[in-house]
């Protein structure tokens, strides 16, 4: 099997990636370069602030997120076309250096395009979750992705 | 001026960052270590693709979004109290390399917190917008903030 092209995806499938321990050096790295505010980036202030520590940044858990998920691949390497966005992204629980998070994305929904026969659209509901199983981030997305070849 | 704290966000105001301009080497890169997709990596299977070239990855340009908007100073450094999420991130039009992105927010609501006193909800909505002035994303968040405090 070379991965998914769009008939391959069923509502209730679940795509579930390898898991990834996020560093207090990475949180505080990504920080300065990306998300520069006191609670990710310095001890001193964030034991102090609200989190009672560090936690890592948003963004960067939604960037990890991505990663992991290709990291399980979720489709052929010429099936996607892209996503035209993300609903309802929350940040449901902080995620503090040496947690591990993995990611669980169940399908919701797929449908082909009216207008283009050789592609459709998958809809995506995203459960970021912690060593503990708590839910940490979800969101939901939808992805346009190509059908199979059909062989010349 | 120290900064802005909750009350000094008003309906209608906008907050405008520098600009950057997206360097090939930083698109392939970050698409390398974050999203592995060919339209972001791979120069000669970008121009054979829909995109007919590389185009940055939507969680590269997030990222760049929230930084560009830090550098514009929104808020004074302990202000800040997170943000419970996003809605509607939609990726417009595709950044391609030597594009020269930068962020206006505007400020759609303000309300003060009814459990808590010293605190409000802020929302923004975002655009980014190109060297020409096209839209190549945008989105909604909600953010918390603190009110300005007051001496002892």
């Amino acid at each position: 099997m070379d991965g998914r092209w769009f008939e391959d995806f069923k509502v209730g499938d679940q795509i579930v990636s390898p898991g990834k321990t996020l560093t207090e050096a990475e949180i505080i790295d990504w920080a300065f370069h990306f998300d520069p505010q006191p609670f990710h980036m310095d001890k001193v202030a964030a034991e102090a602030h609200m989190y009672g520590g560090l936690i890592a940044s948003g963004w960067m858990l939604g960037t990890y997120t991505f990663r992991l998920f290709m990291m399980a691949n979720p489709w052929a390497p010429d099936a996607s076309l892209g996503s035209p966005g993300l609903e309802e992204l929350r940040w449901v629980r902080p995620v503090r250096p040496g947690d591990t998070i993995h990611v669980v994305v169940t399908i919701s929904d797929t449908r082909p395009s009216r207008s283009k026969p050789d592609r459709g659209v998958v809809g995506f509901d995203w459960q970021v979750r912690d060593q503990n199983g708590e839910t940490a981030m979800t969101m939901r997305s939808i992805q346009l992705l190509r059908c199979r070849p059909t062989p010349d």
